[in-house]
């Protein structure tokens, strides 16, 4: 029976004695095999599908970790800015271990998903009218003043939690990969990933390239700017100034990756060629990892054969309205009545 | 690295050596202690997360096992009618394997994230104007007469897979719970599952009493008639002629167990007391077991200390509308200002 990261990776971690046990059981995802996609691409290629997690998202993974040590440490109360994971992550281990939490969103431009889970977690909603990075530099200012723990990717547990996931690669596949290929939003998890698979590679595993692709809407890293006004379809990622980004650069820069952009219309592909060849149904901003390694194995970056896991950062059920407005199919409304239905299902008779 | 329930549980499945490998990486859902409730409650309580399954509910474990069988034995296409679960995982499963999906749903009666899955997983949906029982009235008659496998839990293989989870409650416990709870809509799971403990049984575990619930507004085996126009928000058991109707009293009879109704109102409130006392957001059917399970506490149905497994079926994600306009809870909405926002924040200054 699964515990839990805490106890599962609790000598790679910064687990003590006083640290409680805290886990919705978190961790354990599926690296899942693509075959269809693998041969079309003329690669191995997987999916760690992180949208298994709890609250559908990694962010559990660092969540569990920061909202440990907040209760270590005597705290009453997290706070955080976020996209939506993030929020619903703080949300639901507040509620299982009766913190309160603070969560502050921008207002309108986060999936109904999560929202939802805010909500149904009992987390004490805040919409701000301005931007991800704004909500951001808001949730510090209270932190710094207030008896209250900020759960951000810039508190360090989180990336100690978090790279747990690198372990659960290399732990599946008995080494790390040719190429990780990841989203980038706030960079927290390339960072992440990264951290892991070094540590791992001091019991001798391998390092893998790491490729990074953010949303062209909100390519900061790769334009070496920030991005006063971020506009991605792939909200998670809709993120201009990241908090990690100059980590995220080291660890490119470490792995000897790179980190580009795809455009909406690229992660949209990859998000609908995921569901429909391989029935894995991951959230927009997820599939920029994909959208990424068709990119680059069509440049010729990704040689044929190359052994490339896809983080799939969140679960496609986060985020419904996407789903159904970018298809190009649609129910079709028949009456009760049994000849319309035979009628209605061309091609069934033989 | 676990290669999902036809590979783990083959001995126990009527799994040849022509079934083909198929899986979504579904089986191996948490099996999680919910301490605050169970205090509350004076039980020693867990839920079994179904909603950590591939699709978000219980559904793949049986769809799995019924779409190898239905390659294995040659099919090209299948057919399902559901109020939403069965369909996404039909439509999920048959993207993996490359079968042609036929769905029939209720029209306007099935939650977003539902149609979103079956909308990126490319199946052909019908929407019937009509209920659940009569759109699997059709699809029976179609699969009757023409080359396409019916995968509703009509398909025993379907009640084989399912069966699974049974055996997980006991792989993890280490024997069978006095009490399984669960909720009932067609019946097919807690037939299931009393199918998967009476075979643990015959390796010397122990039998739980099953204590199924449906909603009070289709409640037909309760009430011993069908429903005609069943009514309830927890849409995916909104069902008023269950399919396993008689095998479900069976499962009743022989564990000494129960079935019994919630109503709406007991449904939401075991939903958001979940959510906010555990940290588990799952839909609004699957809380029909809590729910049930305060009511047979109360009633001293359930004796104190009983050890008691939830079925939660399905996430909570599957129906984010549902969390939200159930919720006395809204984002208070504010300027990106942070004097308006710290003031906003009460009670976090010290």
């Amino acid at each position: 029976m699964w515990k839990g990261l805490l106890h599962h990776y609790r000598d790679l971690l910064p687990v003590t004695d006083r640290t409680p046990e805290l886990s919705l059981s978190e961790g354990n995802t599926p690296l899942l095999p693509i075959p269809t996609l693998s041969k079309e691409l003329g690669i191995e290629g997987y999916v760690k599908i992180e949208g298994a997690n709890p609250t559908g998202s990694f962010k559990d993974r660092g969540m569990v970790m920061a909202m440990a040590k907040a209760i270590e440490e005597g705290s009453k109360a997290v706070i955080c800015a976020s996209t939506g994971n993030t929020s619903a992550s703080a949300a639901a281990f507040a509620a299982r271990a009766g913190l309160r939490c603070i969560v502050v969103i921008p207002d309108g431009k986060i999936a109904q998903g999560k929202l939802a889970q805010a909500v149904m977690y009992g987390a004490e909603i805040f919409a701000i009218k301005g931007n991800f990075d704004q909500a951001l530099e808001m949730v510090k200012k209270i932190a710094e003043n207030e008896p209250v723990t900020l759960v951000n990717s810039l508190n360090p547990y989180r990336i100690e939690g978090q790279k747990t996931a690198a372990f659960e690669v290399c732990d599946a596949l008995g080494d790390a990969p040719d190429v990780l290929s990841i989203p980038v939003g706030n960079a927290g998890n390339i960072t992440a990933y990264w951290k892991g698979f070094k540590e791992y590679h001091e019991f001798g595993y391998a390092l893998p390239k790491m490729m990074g692709f953010e949303a062209s809407g909100s390519a900061a890293i790769v334009r070496n700017q920030v991005i006063e006004d971020p506009e991605t379809l792939a909200t998670a990622i809709r993120i201009g100034n990241p908090a990690s980004w100059n980590k995220a650069i080291k660890a490119k820069e470490e792995s000897g990756g790179l980190i580009d952009e795809v455009t909406d219309e690229e992660i949209v592909h990859a998000y609908q060629w995921l569901a429909q060849s391989e029935g894995v149904f991951a959230e927009p901003a997820s599939c920029a990892s994909l959208a990424g390694t068709i990119k680059k194995v069509k440049d010729g970056t990704i040689p044929p054969g190359s052994k490339v896991v896809h983080v799939l950062t969140g679960n496609g059920l986060k985020d419904p309205a996407t789903a159904i407005d970018q298809s190009p199919v649609h129910p079709t409304v028949i009456e009760n009545d049994f000849e319309a239905f035979a009628s209605a299902v061309t091609g069934v008779k033989s």
